[in-house]
């Protein structure tokens, strides 16, 4: 089944729980939708460039993500971690056998001087992907945990110190001099777009590094089209990574409504969970749009009405 | 069972072959036996720097070579392969999983300034590796095969071309101005050393490649220890490899009688297998010594047994 919108969608997100959304829609609207994806998280381990949440969304809308560990390729195996612990080589991080083909086809593109963008578009194809899925930069943008007088690459705050330490702040080395792929131009034309939809990725570490572009964050801001979120907070917690406990810690209420507040005057409607109906008057008193519904996506079936109802809010909130 | 000897032993070699034999010497020898290997075959795939010869020797002498393929690590998978043919990569060079860590650990030490040597002895510490491996030179030299008028870098060569065109000359890029590395310092003083053996090795691709070093011919041709090779040519044909083929098309005799032609002045005494003994006169008439034994390892007993014969020779040229 394929929805009747004419223009293209464009999607943010950044790990599993917007990847998840992010398949939804590709399911129902395949090549109208553009996914620009956050690489904040992006880094160098043992020589390869490494893109987690490209590979998330990538994986994830070519159906080899990996269910199980909520990374990689599915099918996975582990010869090469084997053999490099063998070795006496870095073990923090975890690369199967399979991902490393992505790492490094990536890594010498990107030695050869080629973009992001285009490398993702390759991969993609390759891949059998309809829709597109767009880096938010082809610069270099690092996302910096702030804990207290500590400043943490994210993996090593993410992976290394599995989110123990308290999030003190957070900033995005590169963002104010990175620029947008040439790829999203079009798509950022006036009257291009049909509607922006920010998946249920974490607010600060998925989400913000976009915005961090400037350009992109003009954009999303200047656009009058219906901008949607899809709250990553259900029932005053996560449902998965670090969201909830980083939104205490940097003295924003772990809620939908916590949610409401950082997206406040970026996004027209959001999306609750049925746990937080209670919450929903709270949002509308930010002069936003709420919008109840289920929001946890156990299945495939769950993606693909979750993005169905984003986008029948977008419609009506058009017509 | 060690032999006495208190000197290290010195042996030359590059791939299949030439391992068979260090991994017979280093049984014997233990850490008195340095093996310096070719690497005139490294080449950059896909972004790693690969040691083909390096490999293989340090593998043989861990055990873990993969008897069945004759180069990578036993025991392999092919995940890595699978993904990256899926993902439209290069396909004509074959990266097993667990060799990948090699790979992978070497590329990233290289990138950071750590020299070739001192990256294959922490290797081999790694993998247990008693003898000393140590490459011919931490500098690029990087062996071309000509054939006419084409300059084929040696991987086209030999994996691309399946060594099908004709060889007529062969060159070291890079060679005359590299130096040794500096591991081999100690061995390369006068009376430092009991012998130096060359393994039954292909003599233009593996050992020439070593002795296009000007210093390592230098030091080869000025010492006066008991020089041994042992013949990759048995019966008129190579166990493994070009070798007999490329003698032919280079205008020498695919025999050990060839094999001795072209080590004169250089090697004391030739190593002939029993198919060849009707040879051994001509090697004498040479100039040079024969010793006729059983030169096909099939196994590990192979290897010591040929190896011990090896410095039974030495010992008794020594005494």
């Amino acid at each position: 089944m394929t929805a009747s919108a004419s223009k293209p969608v464009v999607a943010l997100a950044g790990g599993v729980g917007g990847a998840k959304l992010i398949d939804g829609l590709a399911q129902i609207l395949g090549n109208r939708l553009t996914a620009v994806v956050n690489t904040g998280d992006d880094f160098r381990h043992l020589g390869f460039h490494i893109s987690p949440d490209l590979d998330t969304v990538m994986y994830t809308l070519a159906g080899i993500a990996n269910p199980e560990t909520g990374w990689g390729v599915a099918d996975e195996t582990w010869s090469f971690m084997e053999q490099l612990i063998r070795l006496g080589g870095p073990t923090w991080f975890k690369l199967g056998d399979r991902d490393l083909a992505t790492h490094a086809i990536r890594t010498e593109a990107l030695r050869g001087g080629e973009p992001l963008s285009t490398i993702t578009s390759q991969l993609c194809r390759a891949l059998g992907i309809d829709a597109n899925i767009v880096p938010m930069t082809d610069d270099d943008v690092r996302t910096i945990v702030k804990s207290g007088a500590q400043r943490l690459a994210f993996q090593d705050y993410f992976v290394r110190l599995r989110t123990e330490v308290p999030v003190t702040g957070l900033s995005f080395e590169g963002a104010v001099t990175a620029k947008p792929p040439a790829a999203l131009a079009d798509l950022m034309r006036k009257g291009a777009i049909e509607a922006i939809v920010i998946g249920p990725s974490n607010p600060y570490l998925s989400i913000d590094p976009i915005l961090a572009v400037p350009a992109l964050r003009a954009w999303i801001e200047g656009s009058e089209v219906p901008v949607v979120a899809v709250s990553p907070i259900v029932g005053g917690d996560a449902l998965k990574g670090p969201a909830a406990k980083m939104m205490r810690e940097l003295g924003a209420e772990a809620s939908a409504l916590g949610i409401a507040r950082h997206y406040r005057g970026l996004v027209r409607t959001l999306v609750l969970d049925r746990a937080d109906a209670a919450l929903a008057d709270g949002v509308r008193e930010l002069g936003m749009q709420a919008s109840v519904t289920d929001t946890v996506m156990k299945g495939e079936a769950d993606r693909a009405r979750l993005a169905r109802e984003c986008v029948a809010l977008v419609r009506a909130e058009l017509s």
